[in-house]
């Protein structure tokens, strides 16, 4: 992509009201814009960001067996009703009626539809296990939408819900798919602890969250440093702070934003909406459930607490818009040359054709943070000079080595 | 794909109030399901089917030198209310207070967003044109929302903005979007007149309709058989009838589905929102506006509508989730040696291993509509029969010769 092409228009002046790193260096780079708090509109850098990390969701689900699907963000009360969260969600939930003065809500989550139509699909165990996903619009009336991009009253959430015959099935699932979360999230460049919780509205058993330490977030996670094993504040206070047998008693107590959640829901939907199957001796049965929920918008606000310094955005290569900003200081036929080279060979690279001092070129590639700084100048001749956006060093090497790495680096981001 | 992990559940009773082809078939052979009137959930082969004519509009959008950005659903109040349009558009809009008693709305259209992002963010002349698109979900109040998945509640929308510097650049932009549409909707499988229509409640200048002819058209159209020149009922009535001079004076009137429209929209919205620039002169000049839509689950529908028979849906090979069905009738080892090289060479098809009789899996194959049925028996041998859906030959290939056809097949619903 040429930057005189592509809409990414860089701020210098920031709503008064956005505090948070993630959206401060989001916006200024021109990766997304404000529509009001806690509602952004992912500009194209944005979304390719976010595509990429959906990529690497899909990619770990359909490996588990999941298979996609896409529910309605407008759900009727009566199906609400029926589970009683209708009434227990309302705090965050937007509902309203519409112009027939029938009451209807925007989902802040889908276990009632997903069970609703399980319930009138699968009849046998045959049909069992089933895991279905979604990558979808949320909605939810957050009191105080703040944290930039992290907390979102309308924001995009994969979840998955799984359907099984009996609790020893839906327990080999909630491993696999623990295992498929910090597969994600490392391939994300995000180290997810997971953390021991409590299951909140939905279940009263324990679930699991993974979280990122980081000042950005919301929670307070306690963990023993010795094997890292976690918990969150609340679950801390009713075990007694019983880690592991394994640690030395040390604790250490950080802030982390939770970037994914994973709950053992069991019978409850099922038996409310009646989502049942035939055994093999032919008895019906209620399926056991299990939902599992991550926020592609949440992990690439997250991915910038982590990965960014006083320049800007350094963009692990796995999800970068682009792997390396070109440069011309004066020798633009160098430059071209890889660009074309580059594009040919499906490698995305920005060229930074507009006008611009050396100086505002290199603070524009810093805040963009791609991982490859690419400058083709008089001074470097037939080669170019090589910077990571991670590292100080500056390596000179020919157009044909850069190129080489370029394809290297786009093949790894692919290779699961 | 095996049919025993899909899901795809088919359904013998249908909702009664459902009356549509489109949705009794999508329904019947488990594409969709219905969560309430005007309100569907994409089952997994009808989100592939919807992702294959969205990959279509992406791609030639993108060859068009559009960017594609992704903007919120919730909308303010304040925004609308510059444009007039809040209370204008009331009737089909979602509107409602949030928890802090903030009026929102629900997105039916992004011209008040989008002009708003531009108008803070292009200044000078040297950005024109620009041109952006989104594929995202849209909601609107129908009265009656009737005709299946034609006419929805809530559905995705592809919708384009083009912002330029005068109003012949605005022109040129426009005639090649048009010429986009017309490769969207032939790619898709469907014939779409361009009609001469009014800009309803975005322009006083004439639009332009993509409508398919069709018996669960809501629209009426009269067009000249012999030019093929095309105006909706209202223009029409205001041209009196004057459509062609080459034409004999022979109109035809006819039911017709709109599957795409295209406005311009001058100064109207820029004047309204400020999205002003600085000409070349340094002059300060609103910018003119063009907004493009299609919808792609009306598209998905209206070839259901189209391409369908007494048996089940037909695909156009472009948009099949799968292009074949592969059934063993007592020869397993064949049937399923065609499924591993096909997933091997990467083509989509779906293995009937599920238990039924020849006829049950012949009705099936025949419901879900794929572009071939693939039959491996006894009586077949070494060979396979291949009959096309919307063929009623039957022939006999080797195993390679079908794998050949298939890959073809495949590469070519990718080919531009």
């Amino acid at each position: 992509m040429r930057a005189s092409n592509l809409f990414a228009p860089s701020r210098k002046e920031l709503p008064k009201d956005e505090t948070s790193t993630n959206a401060q260096l989001l916006l200024r780079a021109g990766y997304v814009d404000k529509l009001m708090a806690g509602v952004y509109s992912l500009l194209p850098l944005g979304l390719t960001v976010q595509r990429h990390i959906e990529r690497i969701i899909r990619e770990e689900m359909n490996a588990l067996g999941a298979q996609e699907l896409l529910l309605p963000a407008l759900h009727p009360k009566s199906l609400w009703d029926v589970t009683g969260r209708w009434a227990t969600l309302a705090d965050i939930m937007y509902q309203f009626r519409d112009h027939q003065d029938r009451s209807v809500g925007l989902g802040t989550t889908h276990e009632e539809v997903i069970t609703d139509i399980v319930a009138h699909s699968v009849t046998s165990y045959r049909d069992l296990p089933l895991k279905v996903y979604q990558i979808q619009t949320k909605f939810r009336d957050e009191p105080r939408a703040k944290s930039g991009l992290i907390r979102l009253r309308e924001f995009t959430m994969k979840d998955l819900y799984t359907f099984h015959a009996d609790a020893a099935d839906l327990a080999t699932c909630y491993d696999q798919v623990q295992a498929a979360y910090r597969t994600i999230f490392e391939r994300c460049g995000l180290k997810a602890k997971i953390i021991e919780a409590s299951g909140g509205a939905f279940t009263k058993e324990f679930s699991h969250e993974f979280s990122v330490v980081s000042d950005a977030g919301e929670d307070r996670i306690v963990f023993c440093p010795a094997c890292d094993v976690a918990q969150n504040k609340e679950i801390a206070r009713v075990k007694g702070g019983q880690l592991c047998p394994n640690g030395d008693g040390t604790l250490a107590e950080a802030k982390a934003v939770e970037v994914g959640n994973i709950f053992k829901l069991g019978t409850r939907f099922s038996e409310a909406l009646h989502a049942v199957f035939r055994d093999a001796h032919g008895r019906e049965q209620p399926m056991h459930m299990a939902s599992y929920g991550i926020g592609p918008g949440r992990v690439l606000a997250t991915i910038v607490e982590v990965h960014h310094d006083e320049q800007g955005i350094v963009w692990p290569a796995s999800v970068s818009p682009s792997l390396a900003t070109i440069i011309s200081l004066g020798a633009e036929p160098a430059a071209a040359a890889l660009y074309r080279a580059c594009e040919k060979a499906g490698v995305p690279v920005l060229y930074a054709d507009r006008a611009g001092s050396a100086g505002e070129q290199f603070a524009t590639a810093d805040l963009l943070g791609f991982p490859v700084r690419i400058v083709a100048s008089k001074k470097t001749g037939a080669k170019l000079e090589w910077k990571r956006r991670d590292e100080d060093t500056l390596e000179l090497v020919t157009p044909a080595e850069a190129l080489k790495r370029l394809t290297a680096l786009e093949r790894e981001r692919y290779a699961r």
